[in-house]
């Protein structure tokens, strides 16, 4: 059985790649953070999505994002709210305008976050990285885009042992990069996700005894969006 | 004042790295981890050269690389000793065969390491990123020849919202990486570094109540090997 490694933030994108990574017949590897994000309640979910999707092995680095920064996700900057952009993909492949980049973005956390999967990957003999980046309902962060996982894989088949020997070579692989959120959803139904299980809040609000998502945030309303348009119901509100 | 990430392991070429940053006239801002490394040792000596060679900050990220594991520097696997092979990359220019690599090979740790860089670097707004990889007298790791360096920096810029706004354009500065280890320990003298205050061994051994180098490993040799070809005394024996 072929090994992957699975990005897994614990939300609607990543849970519906770990299903699809299964549906295609790999033995899965999840792989989570706990950054010292604001929303860490994220992590709850990706511990019962691995567990219900049948994850191989669930693995959580723990490192402190804090001391670098310079966003709303690990600083005290204010996540937005209600923002009057659109999502930013929805032309099919032109690039998000620059000033459309929010205050969310974190300073290279893709990248940390391929990287150490890689490093996984490499370990555990995987050749494949699945990582949920979505380049039309997105909030135009750059390291979703096509052509930054393209140069993150040419990157990775030169930094390993393994790929350097000829061993290996490295895929990264993202099943929903062309899909609207809609579609995504959509997807996963089909294969079986219990949505009721992920979490996709910024900036979770605390009231009568358990945390609920914002629905003003960015990740609430491109989540809101994605039901709407699929016509269905979001079962974790 | 320009800023400049520069990552600081503790070693000899580091130090010399970061020395070198400082000379062209950079505020540095010096980058160590503590990834449960078995040399855990050389972060005393990154405080020390980061104190001493006047460093802005110095930040020490912690994770824990034993849970992914794949190399004696983190796992059980032992550190060779009296390794026959000769530097791998003497030869100038030709890759390093591929049974050249060595168990002490740490799964995709440039990797990781330049991405953390990456996103410190976008946070201080510093287009520069200082490592002191080296090609030449080195242990043939996939992750410190040009190559890679290069593929790195192609993906940063595609990564970061700073680059793809335009604001900066990252740089991966390597500037011993085609110096011989005498070459780096004459140049460093040059500029006044203290030797005595790094740290290169993988595997100290503690004896009459404190932590020597091994003098068999491939980081001990490869010093060795460079004072010796320097004519000098290394002032940490």
């Amino acid at each position: 059985m072929k090994r992957a490694v699975v990005l897994l933030s614990g939300g609607l994108d990543s849970a519906t790649t770990l299903s699809i990574a299964k549906a295609e017949g790999f033995e899965v590897f999840a792989l989570s953070f706990d950054y010292e994000q604001r929303h860490k309640i994220e992590l709850e979910a990706a511990r019962r999505i691995a567990e219900e999707l049948g994850a191989r092995k669930h693995l959580i680095i723990k490192f402190n994002m804090r001391d670098i920064g310079g966003s709303a996700l690990t600083s005290s900057i204010e996540v937005p709210k209600d923002r009057a952009t659109e999502p930013q993909g929805r032309s099919r492949g032109t690039a998000p305008a620059p000033a459309a980049i929010p205050v969310t973005y974190v300073p290279a956390r893709n990248t940390i976050f391929l990287s150490f999967a890689l490093g996984w990957a490499e370990t555990l003999e995987a050749e494949d990285i699945f990582i949920g980046v979505n380049a039309i309902d997105y909030s135009g962060y750059p390291d979703c885009r096509p052509e930054y996982i393209k140069a993150f894989e040419d990157m990775a088949n030169l930094a390993t042992k393994v790929s350097v020997e000829g061993k290996l070579r490295f895929k990264i692989i993202t099943p929903l990069i062309k899909l609207t959120k809609a579609e995504i959803i959509k997807k996963g139904i089909e294969l079986g996700v219990d949505y009721s299980l992920t979490w996709s809040c910024y900036d979770p609000v605390y009231t009568d005894g358990k945390y609920r998502p914002c629905m003003k945030c960015d990740s609430c309303r491109l989540r809101a969006n994605g039901f709407k348009e699929a016509g269905m119901k979001d079962p974790l509100l």
